[in-house]
C-alpha cells in the first residue's frame, strides 16, 4: 500500500468526522477511498461536493481493434460519484464491422439499449424463448435482468448505441470468459456444459483459461 | 367507453385466466389494458410476449416548435412494456438553438443525461447549493430524483441528448406548469411563493392557469 | 477539526471492533460520528445502547418570528438516533396568524400531516392537477414523495400540526429557496423559469441569492 | 354479495379500462374494490381522483370505555386511500386514567410516537434487552418493527399520542388477543409458553379464547 | 379457455370483492387465478385462507432418471400460496451417482444450499475468478443472484441437498438450454459464443434446438 | 479491546484501501471487522475472497439437552460472510422426544421450514386466526414476518427440520425470553399482559428475569 493512499484515506475519514453535523442530503456522492457496502459507497461530505462530482467527460468510442471488435465505454460510480446510491449507469457500446457483442449478462441489472447509428441484431435467450429483433438508429430494445444477451452488428459501417443499466456499478459476464478464461478444470466444465474436451480446450486457449 | 375497449379488456382477464399455471419468470411485459399497481402493471402471459414487447421504434428527434424549443420523446412502459417491473426508461431531448429544457423536476426518478450533440449548460440546484457545468458531446451528467435541474442551448445549434430515468414510466414537472397551468387561486399562489400578483397573472397568462 | 472530534472517532472505531462478535439485531442506532451511506449511518455497537437512542425530547413549538411566520422542529435520525435505517421521522410545525408553510417539496420523502390546532388551506400540485383542501384539528393530509405543495394558516390564530415522513432524515426544500438563494445567473434562471428579471432580482435581495 | 357491491365492481373496471392510456404518476390512490396486492392495491385512474383521497376526517379520540381504557383511531389505507404505497399512516391513541396500550406489536411496520398530553411509561423489549423511558408531551420515541412494545398511563390524566407507522396498513397484535383470543388448544400453548394452565383458561376466558 | 377456469375466474373476482373493507394484513396468499405483478400475485380475501396455503406437501426426491441423473423438486408460490410476497421458497435436488446440477443460473434469485447427504463439487465462476469447493452432509454453499454455478456428485451414492431462493418463483436457467434448446440461429450462435459450428449442431440434436 | 483487534482493524481498513479502485461486483462478501449498516457490512475487497467465505461446515446437529429439548445451528452472515447483502440464511432445527421450538417470532424475517425427519405440530397464530397443521419428511411450511408461531415435536423420536430466512442475520425472539428475562418491573408487565403477579414471578425465575 502506497503511503499516499494512507494519507488520502486518513485525510477522508477526518473530513467525514469534521461535518459529523451535516448529514448526506438530496444525494449521496461516493467516497471512493472508503470500502463499499450492499447499498454503495459511504457518502463524501457534503461540502466536498462540487458540480464535478456529478458529471463525467469521455463517454466516446472505445477501441475496437479486439477479437469482437467491440468498444465498451462506461460511465459508472467509479469515475462518476455522483451515481452512488441512484440505482443507474451509463455506457456507449461501438460494435466494428462484422463485430459483436458477444453473448452476455449482467446478473444485477436490467439494460435499456439506444441505437444512433448502424445496424444490429440484438436478442436475448431464455430456456424456453427466443426474443431477437433487427434494430436501426432510433430504436430501443431493453434486456431484463440476469438475462444472457447479445449484439451482432448486420450493418455495413460501424454500429453504435448508448446503454443504461440498473445499478451504479454493473457487472459484464461474457460467456466465453466465464467458460474459458478462469481455471474451472476440463474435466468438470465438460460434465457441467456437455461441451466437447477439444472445444473446451480450444476456447480456453483463446481465452487464457487453464485446468 | 368504447366498445372494442370492453372486448379488449375482456380478452385480456381471459387470456390470463387461460395462462394461469404458467407464472411470469424472467420478466413481467406489462398489461396496459389491465389497473396498474405501486410495482406497475399486472403481466402479460408469457404465451404472448413477443420481441415486440422489448423494443420501441422512433425515439427520434420530436418536435422543437414550441415556446421551449424543445423536443422530448420517450420510450416508457407505455410504449415499450417489457419495460415494466424493471425501473428504467429513456428519453431523447433535443433542443433549438437559444431553447431550454426548463426548469423541472421528476418526483419519482435519477436522470443520467448523455450528451450527443452540441452544448449545453447544465444544472441542479439545492437550498443551499448550485451545481451547474457546461456539457458537450461525450459528456454524462446525473440529475439526482427530485431535485429541480435545467438544461441551457449554449451552442451555436441544436443540442441533443439521451436520457435514461430509475422508474419505466417518470412524470415531468415544468416548474411553470406546476405553478401556473393549474386552478390555485393567485391570492394563495402569492402568499406562498412570494411572487408578484403581476408576475403570476402574466405568466398564468401564458401558461393557461385560472384562479 | 476538533481534538475532541478525533478521540471521540477513535473511540468509536474502537467500540465497534470490540463488539464485531456481536452483530447488530432488532435495530440499528446510527453511529453519528462515522459517515453515512445510501442505506444510512454504520449501527452503534448494541452494547452500548440506551432508551435515549429511541427518544428524543423537545418536539415543541418552533420560533415563528420569520418571513414565513413558520416554526419547524423535527426528530430525525440527527437528534433520535433510533431512526437510523427505519424509514421514518416526524416533525412539529407551527404557523403564525396569517403565516405560511411556503410552496416546498421532500425530494426523498413523503408526508404525512396531522392537523392538532386552527386551521389550514393545504395541498399540492401536479403540472395538471390541483389538489387543495381547507383543514382543522383531527383532519390527516398526505403529500406524495416529490411533490410540491404549502400550507397557508387560514384560521384566526396560530395553526399547529405533527407530520411523519418516509425518510429518517427528510430534505425541506422551499421554493423560493431553490430559486433566490443560491448563485444562479439572473440571465439563466429567467431563462428556465420565464419569470422577469426585476421579480427575479426582487426575491433574490429577499433570499440572499447572488448572480 | 350485495348487488350494490357487484355494481361498484364492474364500474371500477370499466372506469379503469377507459382510462387505460393515461398511467399513474406522482401518485398511484388506492382502488378498494379491487383485490390488494403485496405492493398495494390497484391504482384509481387519474381522472377520477380529488382531494378527498388524499385527506381524511376524524383523527379524534377514540372511545376508551374498554378493557385498558384505550381508544385508538387510525387514518391507513383503507379510509384514507391517498396513502397507497407511499408506506405511511397515522393514528391517535387515547389511553384513559391507570390504563395502556397492553404489550403489542405490528410485524410490518415501525411505529414513531409523539406525546401531545399527559405522561406515559414507553419501552420496547428484546430477549437481551429492555429499552422503557417516561415520557411527556413534546417527548418522541420509536418503537422499531416487529419488536413488543407496551405503553402505560402514569399520569393523572388520560395520555395522548399520535403515531405514524412505516406502512399504509399495519397490523396491531395485542399479545393477550395473539395468545388467548383464538382457538390453539391450551395444552399445546401451554407447552410452548410455559404458563400454567389455569392462568391460560383464566385468560382465555377474558379475551374469548377457545380450546 | 376451458368454462371451469371462467367459472373460477369470475368465483376468485366475487370473492374478492365481497371482502372488500377487510384489507390482507399479517400474509398476502396468492390468488393464483388473477394475472400476477411485479410484486407478486394479488392476495386472496383473508377469510378464505387456510393453514394448507402455507404449507406444502411432497418436498421429497424427484426422478433422476434423465440426462443429468437430476431430481430437482420445488416448493414455491404455485404449489404453496403463502409465500406470495414472502421473497422466498425451496427445493429438493437428488444427484444420482455420477450426475450433475449442469451449469445453470437464476437471474432472479440467489440460493443458499445445505448438503444433507452424499459428496458434491459445487461451484460458481465469475470472469475473473472461479470458487468452488467440495461439500458433505452438513455442509452449506450460497450462489450470489445471477452468477453461472455447477453442482457434480463426487461421491459414491446419491447427494441430497435442500436449496432456499430468495424468490417465491425463481427461474432457473440451464446454459445448456439457453444455448441449445431454442432456434436461435446456428450462424449467430456461433458468432456470439466462438463455439464451433458442429459443436452447436451436436448439442442442438440433443437439447431440441433448430436453426 | 485486545490489541490483536486493533491489528485485525488496521489491517483491514489497509487491504480495502489499497484495493479501493476495484469496485464489488457480483458479490459482496462481509468484512466482520468494521461495522455492519442497514444494508449489512462493508464488502471486503475482492481480492481477499476465496470460496471459503461462501460456504459454512457444521450445520449438524445442535445440543438439545435444554429446558426446551431444541438444538438450533444457524449459518448465517456471523459465519458464512458471503451471504452480506443477499438477504437469506439458515438453519438446523433439532426437537428431541417431547420436546418445542417454543413460541417465538423472528421481527425482520420470514422462514421457510422443511421437515426431514420425525413428526411436529406447526403453526402461527394473528390476533383473529390460528393456522396449525401436522408436518412430516417431506413437508414444507412458512412462517411470515414477526408474526408469533411454535413447532412441537408430536412425533416418537427427534424430529428435525432446516429452515431458510429472508435475512443473512435474522433475530429470533422466544416469547418467554421476551417477557421473563429482562428487567422489567413486574408491576409493569403485570399491567400490560394481564398475566397474574405469581405466574410472572414464576417464570422471572426460570429464565432469569429480575424487577
Amino acid at each position: 500500500m502506497k503511503m499516499i493512499q494512507i494519507i488520502l484515506f486518513i485525510f477522508a475519514l477526518i473530513s467525514y468526522t469534521s461535518n459529523a453535523t451535516s448529514s448526506a442530503k438530496d444525494f449521496c456522492v461516493a467516497n471512493l477511498l472508503l470500502p463499499t457496502t450492499p447499498s454503495g459507497f459511504p457518502c463524501k461530505p457534503p461540502s466536498l461536493v462540487t458540480a464535478n462530482d456529478f458529471s463525467f467527460t469521455g463517454l466516446v468510442a472505445g477501441n475496437t481493434e479486439n477479437r469482437f471488435r467491440l468498444g465498451v465505454t462506461t460511465a459508472s460510480v467509479n469515475n462518476l460519484p455522483g451515481l452512488n446510491g441512484l440505482g443507474i449507469s451509463a455506457a456507449r457500446i461501438d460494435v466494428g464491422f462484422n463485430g459483436t457483442v458477444p453473448m452476455h449478462l449482467h446478473p444485477d441489472a436490467s439494460e435499456i439499449s439506444i441505437m444512433v447509428e448502424g445496424q444490429m441484431i440484438v436478442g436475448f435467450i431464455t430456456p424456453t424463448n427466443l426474443f431477437v429483433k433487427t434494430v436501426n438508429a432510433g430504436d430501443v430494445f431493453v434486456f431484463p435482468q440476469g438475462l444472457l444477451h447479445f449484439q451482432v452488428n448486420s450493418g455495413s459501417g460501424t454500429a453504435v448505441s448508448f446503454s443504461a443499466f440498473t445499478s451504479p456499478d454493473p457487472s459484464m459476464q461474457v460467456l466465453d470468459e466465464l467458460l474459458f478464461a478462469n481455471s474451472l478444470q476440463t474435466s468438470i466444465l465438460q460434465k457441467v456444459t456437455f461441451l466437447d474436451f477439444e472445444q473446451i480446450k480450444k476456447l480456453k486457449a483463446v481465452f487464457g483459461g487453464t485446468g
